[in-house]
């Protein structure tokens, strides 16, 4: 046998997987397009066309680098979140950004703290550290917040995340909770709020910016209300320093010129984002409707996406998500216990939220025989 | 003083640094625009029109996550480079994907073997990782091949970084003797083979693929005669278990979904890729007569910009440089030891190298006064 490099002890025990398999990837596989693709929480309702000009505008100018200091778009989310440009880091997506939290946080052997069935990215970027993922189950479908906090202490963890909104629930915790959360974790645990969805969430589920405080980081994101997933533009916002650890280890080209650009026309069309916003929450109404139309119990939502239980087992709502899928309607299910009795909806265009609804009946049809 | 979270040990030792000020930061501090941008390697003759058009095209998608797996695009370069897919991984530029290589293959404390002077960005990701630089000087402006192979064999190392042709100095080897390298290496030790400037060297500066050899990695990008650097998307060739690593670490939707469109439009429009080279070819020849007709001593080069000999010492060539800077020509210098003697202008369209012909006598006259 031939000698090779070695791996890492490390990256020798990690396995070569995708946290997520691509709805491409379904098409491939079954040798034709999905017809409905609302099942990766996506915006169907698109970018603003404003993004779209400054796209094609921008086009020509792709053989430059782009800004490695993200100066213009920083200074834009500043302006617009009433915090500092030293306050906020740019990176390419907020999966990008938790694979550099971990990274400059948590040591081999460490243990974080999240969700049982909460974002696999972030586990996936844990175990690339070789950190120990401690994971509490959500209570009544939400995140166990009094849970995690308990955890974060026992453990001393150096890091825990939450998504609120919720990521695959739907579920929110209003600001106070979350704030008394945040109260209740040690001065050395970094809590990582991932906000990804914090745009179609009621006003009252996010807890003011406090940027004075040095253990937690505000993920958002370009990929969900904005309709920008494509492009991979991600930011956090934190305290000065904390934000500034960043600049050690991150890829500083990494951020896509399109992308910075993008983000900026994008940020400028608040009208647009409004006008998405109130789409999502029609969506997510008429989403809900259907599901209990056939029976399903919709869970709430402040995302954009709807979740319900399906009634059953997992094996149950693995049937239904198999069969719309069959039906060329893509979605998803949590996979973890307790929550893998549900599949999940994103909202999308009338057509798309049309073919999900005339597919629906003969599916769970399918699923039962 | 207030408790934080505690950056990891190896994170704690790192400088908040960016490996390359980029000129939009040094046009924030002059307060005003640079004339001519030929400081950066990139392609001032930017990407092809049918990029552009696909760029237009994609802006209405970009609401979609990319394909994970960059299929199609990998597809297309192992058609294009008569591989498998299975030979090729796609990233955020040869900068991402040479971080994902130091962590996959280095462990804290480990030499790597580079040459003094060669790509920042790759210490940089080293120093991320902790491993251990050993640096071997270069040789009459060009790497030190059998400096670099007994430097690996010495210390054991995991990693060599060789970049062919070379930034930037502009030099290159011929595949033989890339070849020889290649076989005095041990089997345990990886060849990072950073070919960037592939596309533009003489065809004989380029070794076969041998996708057999588990120890050899070719880097390769649209960055440079393919005109995208501003959408980062480079790619590595290699054995297929070596390659499948990199989906052990990889931000799997990291590669933005314009970037991979406009590689499949860059790849498939192999005239335009043709007359850029033409071009490259014959903006080096005017840059080097230029330098010439100024007293100074252009090296040969095989990639898209010229490095010449200030004759001075670094010092010298620095104030050249500074004053190229103050009469608005955005250029580089080499900052080690020996290297430091030259400057490093990018080629471009005809108004930029106009420019740099322009202000050169007077830039001369300052650095010599």
């Amino acid at each position: 046998m031939m000698n090779r490099p070695a791996l890492t002890a490390l990256a020798a025990t990690l396995p070569a997987t995708v946290p997520f398999v691509g709805p491409e990837a379904q098409e491939r596989q079954r040798g034709r397009p999905f017809r409905a693709r609302i099942g990766a929480n996506e915006s169907g309702f698109g970018p603003s066309p404003a993004v779209k000009a400054a796209i094609a505008e921008a086009a020509g100018d792709v053989w430059k680098y782009a800004d490695p200091e993200n100066h213009d778009l920083k200074a834009a989310l500043a302006a617009h979140l009433g915090v500092e440009p030293e306050n906020i880091t740019v990176g390419e997506g907020i999966d990008g950004l938790l694979g550099l939290i971990v990274r400059l946080f948590v040591e081999p052997g460490q243990p974080v703290v999240t969700s049982l069935g909460a974002y696999p990215t972030f586990n996936y970027h844990v175990a690339g550290f070789g950190g120990h993922l401690v994971s509490v189950p959500y209570l009544d479908d939400r995140e166990n917040l009094q849970g995690l906090a308990d955890a974060a202490r026992r453990e001393n963890a150096p890091l825990v995340y939450l998504s609120n909104p919720d990521n695959p629930m739907g579920t929110w915790w209003e600001a106070a909770e979350i704030s008394r959360l945040i109260e209740a974790l040690p001065e050395t645990t970094l809590l990582v709020l991932d906000e990804a969805y914090g745009e179609t969430a009621p006003a009252s589920a996010i807890p003011p910016l406090d940027v004075a405080r040095p253990n937690v980081l505000r993920m958002r994101t370009f990929s969900k209300a904005y309709g920008l997933a494509g492009l991979r533009c991600g930011y956090a916002i934190g305290e000065a320093e904390t934000i500034r650890a960043f600049d050690k280890v991150r890829n500083h080209f990494g951020v896509n010129r399109i992308a910075q650009t993008a983000a900026l026309a994008a940020l400028a069309d608040q009208d647009y984002l409004f006008s998405v916003i109130g789409s999502v929450a029609a969506c997510r109404d008429r989403i809900a409707a259907i599901a209990e139309a056939n029976g399903l119990k919709p869970l709430p939502s402040a995302t954009n996406f709807v979740t319900f239980d399906c009634g059953g087992d997992s094996a149950f709502a693995l049937k239904i998500m198999q069969a719309l899928i069959a039906r060329d309607v893509f979605v998803r299910k949590p996979m973890a216990p307790v929550l893998d009795r549900c599949i999940r909806v994103s909202v999308g265009p009338d057509a798309a939220i049309d073919l999900f609804e005339q597919m629906l009946p003969d599916a769970l049809t399918a699923a039962r025989s």
